[in-house]
């Protein structure tokens, strides 16, 4: 800490501060209460709490001052946003930490797209925190950019802002005591382990938390979340776009407990971000839900920070980073101001913070080979196929089994009967690898839409109406290195280039929030009426989910966790 | 982890655990309740809850099945036992691990004394991790056995047992940024840095917390505590032979601070360990005064290991450790059995744990120079004296000023006025110096005691009520190589050799009991009335301590924190 002897001067009130806090009921997560006291602040840090000389004076008049918000899991690229631009959505929201999990950046770039996050997320006033990717590829039926080993987290676990191993998805693989995954555990022991367990209990929970497992963020139901924080899991309380568990698992928090629970949002899009909110959202929907505020502020700053060993960060207190709220209803919780190190970033809903100059973007990531043909499948007889069919608002999917329309011999896209093809072709190293399928619940009655965002191995993927729309959107998305586009007729309808890594913008906030929902309009204009259709399109490929999925090594049984045949058998 | 794969497969159910408590209620202070289930343990740690087959059975019949207890701050010398009769001591009180300064070996024995305790206190069924002293020797003003700088803490810093730097006695140094001071914060920054700061509050308090001081054990006032806790200090509830704060402190707290507080005993004598108990009497007297059952637990267990990152201890959960107690009654909370890495330690108050072999006692450190004159005193004029003044029950002293009794020109003690002759004797590395003074408050009326243990430099001190009995008992304590004795007209009434460095036994536990005991007893009959004689007078060379003290430099003033004359000078 530079000049720590002069700031123990200032702290012991011999020279003026350099602000002072006064008049603040002060939200202290520590000693578990509301107080009033003055804070002084000096070179970033809290000082002191009392009646101290400064040389600029901020009266609170009785507002409420807490300490910045800190998300616990969440990954990063699902806001589209870059480092910088992501923050300037949050921090006015309050936001000042956030532990993230680059997973999409490291499926398709690597260690490479880790060592993009770190150097992009430096300098801003907002921290980040990295949690080492441990699931790349996440299954070898579908073909990612990278491939990320016990060694390679032993590479970069050592740095100060790598918080330790990120989610477990493999749990059977660690509960079973696959040697990976159990040796990615261990690159993480002397640092936090994250977990991923959707629906798992009793002796197989047992063994993937003796396995080294300390937190979770997938419970649905309160039973199952009480399960694990009994067996010393930290239980992440998660309310993203989609997944949304906040409500259902709060009955599991109570006073005796809250010390082991967060806050996270795992999957937030930009536009939900800035209109929603970040985890003030969290925060306010708890305290309406009944829980006391101290514990609310508690869930969303020590907590996370205690937990993720986030020095200095979490609280208001001396030697603590001056990372401050201003709130003036708890009841209402809307963040007035906040402050980064006690420099005042965001006022009303403003971002008033800096951006550092913008770093090199990585390298290009669409290398793509294909055939004009390889799209075209010949019907077999009179033989049925599998169809993927859509669940609305959630991840699965379900598997029809249909008699196939078919024109010149090629089984082709029925908008009748809202069937589409689905195409999936790999990206990252031109393999070639093409998958072929088909998909109800789009309704689309012309055109194609198509996406590079595509978890976990981010191919591009297409759903269209006609083959020669498919192609052309996949242009598209070779034109623009990567991005989201709703094309009809060989016209594009609506575009977001997203170069970076195929995942991300590089424009400002506004322009990707304006660019998405313009991808939905086009959507919804072309037919559809999903309400997140790219969203839909981009876990079409997410192998690990059931029930049917397609990759670019075609359609898989994800329930069998194997390759399949378009074909059914009956 | 050994065998990992083989724990993963009894944790799955499909191979046998090697334990099995049934029908436990756990005491489960992750989750904050208590809850009915089975535990399993394989190799020493828990492996999951449920319905597991096992080698062995265990049927608590609805027993509570608690985590091990854990002492937050003790300094294992003040039990006069070496760490396995320690252990033999409070493992049947259910104590599982506990977190010691061993601020006195190190006194005498530097590097040395800490290695000593490294070595003595390992393989032991009781779990000690050492914070490494900071304040030695504790003034200028005495002549200890060492010096501890911060560069000594770096060598030692990283060893895996090491929980950090302890107690940062000279708060003012701290908060006035002393050099010396800083940096032994600095070298404790990535593990935990204590603190002791009576009645320190305010900016001073301020700039304290603000250098790194992470804890205090030192309140006695709950004002003082909750202004401590508000700045971010974990709060050590003391509960030890004489220092009982555990009552004052209790209301400061409720189940939205209490994962910043743990118990401490600090200083404990051995027959006060055996009869009265050790964390376990803190838990019965914190349920007594009102404390919910579960925050007290929490309090002894969990928050100790995590204020001090103890890996996988303080609860009861997959992956930790087996280290638990059975409780019949929550509310009487007498500890049945103990269990320690799945092992039955003690039943019943009978400690059933191993022993390893003895090590090597540390060298011999009874290195005395002094002329059988240099007790004499001679007076002068009508000169009155300065008498230190003991506080029954208390360190601090009080000084009064009186008329000396002078025989043949010397000055010599009054048994009539209670006015003892005091002499402190420099003993670690044969510097010659001797203080002596006057004391108040022992009331012997023949005879001597003296004592090695006499803080924190631990010089030889003795209280006589004439120069033969003195010169007498010190020779004792050379032939003893340190102890304690009572001596009355060349007699020994009463001796407990404690040759390790001069201040802990290397007897079985129930000697070093009767040893005490017999020493209080002896000094009783001398006509002493104070419940703890030998205590009192290990406190009367304590230079930081108001108000009058003595080492072996002389009269100190310990307000003033200088030498002061025999002579007053009014």
């Amino acid at each position: 800490m530079r000049n720590l002897q002069q700031k123990l001067a200032i702290a012991r009130g011999e020279q003026p501060a350099e602000l002072l806090f006064k008049n603040a009921r002060l939200v202290n997560v520590l000693s578990g209460e509301i107080h009033r006291t003055n804070v002084a602040v000096d070179d970033g840090r809290v000082v002191g709490f009392g009646d101290y000389r400064a040389r600029r004076v901020v009266d609170l008049r009785g507002s409420y001052l807490a300490p910045s918000l800190i998300d616990g899991h969440f990954h990063v690229e699902s806001s589209m946003l870059t480092a910088p631009e992501f923050a300037r959505a949050v921090v006015p929201h309050g936001t000042g930490a956030v532990v993230i999990d680059p997973h999409e950046y490291a499926n398709v770039l690597g260690l490479d797209g880790i060592r993009y996050v770190l150097e992009s997320s430096k300098k801003l006033p907002l921290d980040f925190f990295i949690m080492l990717p441990s699931c790349v590829p996440a299954t070898p039926l579908e073909t990612a950019g990278a491939r990320i080993t016990a060694d390679d987290l032993r590479l970069m676990i050592g740095d100060d802002r790598i918080a330790g191993v990120a989610e477990l998805m493999n749990f059977p693989g660690v509960f079973l005591g696959a040697k990976s995954e159990l040796d990615k555990i261990d690159a993480g022991k002397h640092k936090c382990v994250d977990g991923h367990a959707p629906g798992l209990r009793g002796k197989n929970l047992n063994a993937y938390v003796l396995a080294g497992v300390r937190s979770d963020h997938e419970s649905v139901e309160v039973e199952e979340a009480r399960e694990k924080l009994r067996l010393g899991m930290h239980i992440l309380l998660r309310e993203g776009s989609t997944e949304r568990n906040l409500a259902h698992l709060l009955p599991l928090v109570n006073a005796h407990n809250v010390q082991n629970c967060s806050f996270a949002t795992d999957d937030k899009l930009a536009g939900d971000l800035v209109n929603e909110g970040h985890i003030d959202h969290c925060v306010r929907k708890a305290i309406r839900l009944g829980l006391p505020p101290i514990s609310a502020l508690q869930i969303a700053s020590i907590n996370t920070a205690r937990h993720y060993r986030l020095q200095n960060l979490g609280a208001i207190a001396p030697r603590f980073w001056a990372d401050m709220i201003v709130v003036d209803d708890l009841k209402k919780f809307s963040v007035r101001q906040v402050y980064k190190k006690g420099v005042l970033v965001a006022e009303n809903g403003e971002f008033l913070g800096w951006i550092p100059a913008k770093i090199g973007s990585p390298r290009g990531t669409m290398n793509l080979r294909y055939q004009p043909g390889d799209f075209a499948i010949r019907a077999v007889g009179g033989k049925k196929i599998k169809v993927i069919v859509i669940v609305p608002q959630q991840i699965v999917t379900r598997t029809a089994i249909v008699a196939p329309k078919v024109e010149d011999g090629e089984i082709v896209a029925d908008t009748k009967r809202d069937i589409l093809k689905l195409v999936v072709v790999e990206r990252h190293r031109a393999t070639g690898n093409v998958g072929v399928g088909f998909v109800r619940g789009f309704k689309l009655n012309r055109g194609a839409i198509g996406s590079t965002v595509a978890h976990d191995a981010h191919n591009v993927v297409v759903a269209g109406t006609n083959d020669a729309d498919i192609r052309f959107a996949i242009q598209q998305l070779e034109r623009m290195q990567g991005g989201q586009v709703a094309v009809a007729n060989g016209k594009v309808k609506a575009a977001l280039p997203l170069p970076i890594a195929g995942l991300v913008s590089d424009r400002p906030l506004p322009e990707v929030v304006r660019g998405i929902a313009d991808l939905n309009l086009a959507a919804h204009a072309l037919g559809c009426e999903l309400a997140a259709p790219f969203m839909t399109l981009s876990f079409l490929s997410l192998s690990p989910i059931p029930a049917l999925k397609l990759t670019d090594q075609g359609l898989i049984d994800a329930v069998k966790m194997q390759r399949t045949t378009l074909f059914a058998t009956a």
